[in-house]
């Protein structure tokens, strides 16, 4: 009696009906309470399914249809407001049931912050897990004017957890002299301003490895993605993004999870960011979910 | 698995999960391909889903709470874009079965036409309906520059069905002079100008009548309603609206059916306009549906 | 085999093809450059036009429509940016020429500015004229920062012309103490904060008497006119504004020519302001055009 | 050798350079991390400053010239992202310097949550404080999905410290049905729907007293401050407001300190509620401040 | 009498005033009644003029000016709203009478479909026609959702009429998978992802035949169009539209029409989209009609 | 008393507090007042403040941090409203003192003109000095519609004092022909289109040189700063300008004052335009100040 949700702009175009029969799942992690500049990625993922209707369900890129993926779109992680470790703790606590269910983990942010707990749960499953992160920001600092659980820190938390030869870091243009000095110590990979040439070199070395790749939106530049909350020039465009995706697709790689972060729908001018993300995230499953 | 929808915006907030249990059904008509002016009101259904989160469930005006009504959010019915004489016929038949299955439709637009197909199938159920119809603009032209469909149409369409005498436009600013000659010719009630006044006079002539009431936004002021197709300067504000509801509410008609239209996201910066209706709706059916 | 440019939206709805058959002349004054705070204005005459074509040619609060009218839209004069005396001069060359020609102008801004030299103009034609003022805004300044050509100085610098008992401002709210005082001494009427009662008063006393009407729209509160340089809260609403145009219709002074100034369309958003400034002219021009 | 700041945007115009002169002092707490809703009120404070240079330093209304009193404009208080406790903490010790600095606080948010500390440390100083709360929403929670210190909490906890009949809301129309209630029950006053009124009717019982008023933007009707998180059709105007603090001014109370909260910018198209909630501190200032 | 339209806005600027000495014709399709995601492009073409009076009438690219081009703005042909077949009729009956006239047919949308009409009126003149087309989509659905006339199907319509081997589309990146395959069996030409390199490629073959071009602004990357109905990430820089355009002009072929579609200003902040529309128009008539 | 101004966005970021200890200068031109098209550029020096609290202190390119130069933001210059030539004088005797102080003078625009008379000044006290000129427009007029001082001159007059072959102007796809064709009879550098390349060809050649350089905002792509008053299709990326001022800073010429033009916040949402000023400004004062 309820008309078909398929197209309906409330779950991501072309999602199965049934958890149980999917291989992975689609969730959103509505939090923003930690940011420091602009705030409103809590309406991130309820954007990126509303304007998915807008995208077609092929992609002729990859010459794949979503009907080939069986993924659920279990909506947004009910989370308390205002209190960050909370919300955490329960963003880890519904990756870990995904995990068991051996469901790949899709997440929709909200602030980067989101990313930890789901990136230390795929940790705990996966030895010799590997971390591809897509930023503007190096994310690297221990904490943010007293606070461990920031927007600036989850990069470094997850480096300190698997170590930060593990975590590979593209396309970095903003961040503090002692982020940078801390990553060349520690011999974590940052590609400064750099995204496809320097992933292109570093993907062989990293086959058959288990991976988890972490987006943040304001990897691209302002004018592609304007609707973030913290927009940093000279980033690089939405295709060089998308051959990125691509070249991780092609490459021997695991992907065993992935997010993409930071849409804030208030500040994105007819839903222009959102209609990419949308579309970055239709390649991600089409690429990825193998 | 998936999370629980009550408050994620993709059904209206405290709508009930079930259709059978349900006493009134919601849905959205999601068509605009008639407008002469500004069209996108095609997005209103969905918008005043997501922004209802916003409104609190108990109403201190009625001293009710949505619990206490049972009534199911459907969705939006599929229309097949840029074809109105189809659109039409797929809305009258999806209303004819709420109406067989004993629900009260309540309908949200889309531009007004769609209110047409609804008040033809309510009428074929009641013999004595009387339609209360709340505007800025007549809607008594017989056909818009050849087209016997349109935006322009409805309330003449509608009248000429079940007789003029039998409807009562409120708020009415707007029109061409033949549109309120014909209705005074036909002894119909047009409220220039005013709402609530004239409302409350006309109330008690219907005691115990089956009531239809379609409502445009666009009854409001500019100030008030700003996410319209049309607005019009000089009309009423958010407060005579609501206090209009309650009247209804408290008088002795039987509310039948009624609707909501021409929302159009895409003019109305920061939701204000989808906010008020998702007030407006909430009052409806805390008010009427008993 | 150019197509009809009644309903295009590049004149204003309903206006004559013919310059020499129209009784009144409509035209632009596309000047914001003298304004303190927030340009934009001088898009407002086209905006105007072309939001018209959202308007019926009937209104039914005068029974009148625009084809029992001869009006002809003239278009924007051209004015030199950034020279405010010549482009004053410019104005005031052209308005003589429709004097001449007997028609009624009807003037819109831009900035207030503007009015002056089309109420000096007028002024020379019409010994006995008396001056009818709607604004937020005394405009009673000598200078502002030494400049004697500035948005806050026209209506100073006409009631050193024709006399500051002959000049009746309405609505005002905002300037400075040594404005009020000024007008104080030298007898001039202002309404502070209230339009349409003292305006029911003062209309009668003018009976027979040649008027120019000159409307700020931020008379208007800024619920009602948000698209305007400098909003303020706490003026009235735009059914008060156009109840106050037919107030003056119904009476018995003799409207020689009128103005609608600073709409900034880009303070609008979805036109909300600009279609409230159609309408207003609309009511005017069938008001006031006898 | 740096210009002069009185009307640069960047402090409150006219506002005094010395802090020890001064018998007030205005200051910003941009803290928004707790709200369910829209964030965004944190970039509140610094927009009413700017937007203040559109303003005249005379009230007509009072007719008393922002020179004729001495405040200081502090800027807004540092405080850390996603913290609440720690905000409200810095917030209450800043309010404790200045009341034992014997000076008036007048505070800006932010989320209505940053009022409590600043009631608080205002309560220890004054034994027989009252509350007055202009608002559409209750506030009186007692926890927030489990979080006590939300933006949902305030007036209840402050009711719970200093008694519920020393609060009086006006203009309140959202809420839970218990909070309604619990009001009731504890003798608490609240104005459903209406301000003015009410108000006149409650100030002549608070003659002598000292008293701390609270205003959130969301009191005034959505028509007249769309920029808020929250809106909720059906509330007051702009004018009924600034009569409402026209009304305090006027009466025998003595107002020790006072706030207006929940501007959020993002959603103010052209800063329409900016400029009313600066023009609404000017007359809270030269009304209330003697 | 009226002031000189031709830096009006209300003309492409530099147009000629003579419909007779014109060699090419502009005129407006403001159609978009069977888009199914976002309408709004019936206001494209004024918009198009409107922001024309900000370019320089000089080409650097080409050195030549709009004056050495006599080209007539038509204004809009007026359409009856959500009737497509009717208005398709009402476009094609035009273009045959501009191309009896020896008139080059300019057109500007209006969603893709109003091309339609014009590419087979041109059909009907030139025998050995063939069609350029640039797009983010394939346009090549037989029907959608049961529609024949749709956004989706212009480009099939016209390969059906004038053969797939005399089309060729460029930047395509958005389709359903049996689109593409049906062009691959037709031997139509497609360019996926890719403009300007292959369209090198391409020209030198059709060196001396008759051309018709149409270009969808959604051809460019959102970050260079977001003023369209439907954005698509990953596509092409104005300035390889530009590039494009000169290529065009640079070759032997001769064209003979084109049209320039789905810019849609409700969608388009500050007018960017409309303001490249307005230069892409400039260019492909100082570098097209020869 | 009040709160450290470094991070509240009302000085640029890192600014120093003392304007004797700075060897650089920052200061705001808020002037836009002879502009043909879309003014607005009066708010931009503040936006620019605004948005710095954004930024990170340290640049990864240039791998330094605002601690390590010391430069004074002095605010915005007040200027007479609509009185071009003061204005111009009173920027020229600003500049003079800053020189005199020896000063590095860092000019935030305001409408291009602004730049013609800080050039002069810095022309005054360095004989060799050398203009760099980035901008999508000539600005080579001798006057505009009569005006010698409008946004369509400044580097014409500047050309004029200090000899055209000093003068290098970079990213040009704008003008009128005549202007093109001056520039090159008078042997003025033009690169049309290109930026970078030419650059770095005309860098050597300048060794040694005292330069003075002004961006125009709007010889990046629309795409990339949306928010100027004349934006025009096919210009350079953000990434591009960033690789520009670089490469100044590598070069062996002496930067001796530079500014940063035409930002209009009013057609920038969400601010995408002025965080990338602000970018922009960060790397000239850390790459240029030495």
């Amino acid at each position: 009696m309820r008309f078909d949700e398929t197209y309906s702009g409330k779950v991501f175009i072309g999602s199965h009906p049934n958890y149980d029969e999917s291989k992975a799942v689609l969730y959103g992690m509505p939090m923003d309470w930690t940011v420091s500049y602009r705030p409103g990625s809590r309406f991130g993922p309820n954007k990126i399914r509303e304007v998915s209707i807008g995208l077609e369900e092929y992609s002729p890129y990859l010459d794949r249809e979503l009907e080939d993926v069986r993924f659920f779109d279990a909506g947004d992680i009910p989370l308390p407001f205002g209190n960050p470790e909370k919300s955490l703790l329960e963003i880890e606590t519904y990756v870990h049931t995904l995990l068991k269910d051996d469901k790949i983990p899709m997440g929709m942010g909200g602030e980067h912050l989101v990313s930890l707990p789901v990136m230390k749960a795929v940790a705990s499953k996966y030895d010799d897990l590997a971390i591809l992160h897509f930023d503007a920001h190096t994310d690297l600092r221990e904490n943010y004017e007293g606070e461990e659980y920031s927007h600036s820190t989850p990069i470094r938390k997850i480096a300190d957890h698997i170590g930060p030869a593990n975590v590979y870091s593209f396309g970095i243009r903003s961040g503090m002299k002692e982020e940078f000095e801390w990553a060349k110590e520690q011999g974590m990979h940052i590609s400064k301003f750099e995204v496809l040439e320097p992933l292109k070199e570093v993907l062989p070395t990293l086959e058959g490895r288990n991976i988890y790749v972490t987006i943040d939106m304001d990897v691209l530049d302002p004018a592609h993605a304007p609707g973030t909350g913290t927009v940093d020039a000279g980033g690089i465009t939405s295709r060089e993004l998308l051959a990125s995706i691509h070249a991780i697709a092609a490459s021997g790689v695991n992907v065993v999870g992935f997010d993409l972060v930071e849409l804030a729908p208030v500040y994105d001018h007819s839903d222009q960011t959102a209609n990419t993300a949308s579309k970055l995230m239709r390649e991600m499953i089409l690429g990825w979910v193998k």
